[in-house]
């Protein structure tokens, strides 16, 4: 018997979306159905969803699980009336912080995105353009602009981490890829000169071999470029320069682009010009 | 008197920031200074930052807000021995669920991240290589493969948008410009041939012209490009087209990139390859 969950709310749904899906994700054996319900953000809109929650009950069987973030109390005071399992984030919340920290609160949808600010709009797209023009090694000359210059091999994740900084934070993330082109006479990797200039804002992201084949794969197939030998030779070398300058360095393979993004924020100290929306 | 709110996490910390902005943004006139702690995955950790809360603590004369979503209980137990106004979802919601869902719960941190989950990371690097393949109208043999093909005028939002749907939600997303190159003897703009090939993949992107001439004038200024009846003139062309072609539309000026994301999927029931992280 499958239940369903319903992520209510009255802006993107991101948030609740997100809430709904780790407090759900404890409980592996319970096959839950998850549908996301954004821009409730009218009485009508509401009445309309807790009919399609109330059909949803019949069909399961059982009451759904509602999760929302809705901040008006008329809209949630409608959603109240469907049957299920209310895990309202607002209700719960807000009038114990309004006694803590004595004062009223407004009660008005989307404040947190900022709707209308143009100078956060603006640097988000500027952001983004900037790590677009800036990809890849293609233009160097706009370094003293960055916030932080990734480095790490072809593949290696640099560009969509790039652009989550800079969608997600604002950041300015330029990346250059390390290659054969710079290396040594002894066979190990120097930093281009490029680079050297602006040491302090490196960072370098590495990847286990195997995955880095996998995906050179996906775009090359049984090339060298692809190929075990030179996937772990190349990651051999960009380790071997990240641990001789102590440029520091993440382990992609693994983590999201999240997880990367927020580590290396986390490491470097780097400001966001923004928060997360 | 600033206070201070602790946005607390085992994992990236934006669900956390995201939700606790969302409830402290309700008190306008309460000056509160924000920090979110990631990554809180030890106790050790969990200690550190509770002496990090009691200095802060003393620091303010008053007690912190404390917003958290981890999820290990051990963890969980040391941040409640900071001094501070605990808003704590897993504690708050998670018994009462296992209780809803007749099950427990698993307790495992950074499940919903997906970790080593191979489809969903090359699937999201895909979709950002594909955003960036066919950004702009530069490519078009890939249209087959697109899930949507936004268009719109130059500089109205386009490739910050394609670049979110990938990063966010997989969504393969083309897009091609609206330009005076495409306008018929009358002066109205006419359908690219290669987009009228995909018709029901399009989506427009609207913007006032003041805005527009904004975000121009910082790319060129003082240029036809960026002058008002430039802007003007091309916007009214191409809501025209739109409108005369049926293709759904919608204003960027005053939303979010999660916002117009978000509301196009709502209205085209486009299919998400997976969820928010």
């Amino acid at each position: 018997m499958t239940r369903t969950a319903f992520f209510i709310s009255d802006g993107t749904g991101i948030t609740a979306e997100s809430l709904g899906r780790s407090l759900l994700a404890q409980f592996e054996s319970v096959e839950i159905r998850m549908l996301t319900k954004p821009y409730i953000d009218s009485l009508e809109k509401a009445r309309t969803l807790v009919a399609i929650i109330e059909a949803t009950a019949v069909r399961d069987g059982e009451q759904p699980i509602i999760i929302d973030t809705v901040v008006d109390e008329q809209i949630r005071a409608v959603i109240r009336e469907a049957p299920g399992f209310k895990v309202d984030i607002f209700s719960t919340f807000l009038k114990p912080l309004e006694e803590e920290l004595e004062a009223h609160s407004s009660y008005s949808v989307g404040r947190t995105h900022a709707i209308g600010r143009d100078d956060v709009y603006m640097d988000r797209i500027h952001s983004v353009h900037f790590a677009l023009d800036n990809d890849d090694g293609a233009r160097t000359h706009q370094y003293d602009q960055a916030d932080i210059i990734l480095v790490g091999v072809s593949r290696c994740g640099k560009t969509p981490t790039s652009l989550y900084l800079a969608l997600q934070f604002g950041i300015r993330a330029a990346n250059y890829p390390l290659t054969e082109d710079d290396l040594d006479e002894d066979g190990s990797l120097k930093l281009p000169k490029v680079l050297a200039q602006h040491r302090h804002k490196l960072f370098g992201l590495t990847i286990d071999p195997r995955r880095l084949a996998a995906i050179r794969h996906e775009r090359r197939p049984n090339s060298r470029y692809s190929s075990m030998d030179q996937c772990v030779q190349e990651v051999e070398q960009a380790e071997g320069l990240y641990r001789q300058l102590h440029v520091p360095y993440i382990d992609t393979t693994r983590f999201s682009v999240e997880e990367i993004s927020t580590r290396m924020i986390a490491e470097t100290g780097l400001t966001r010009r923004f928060s997360p929306r």
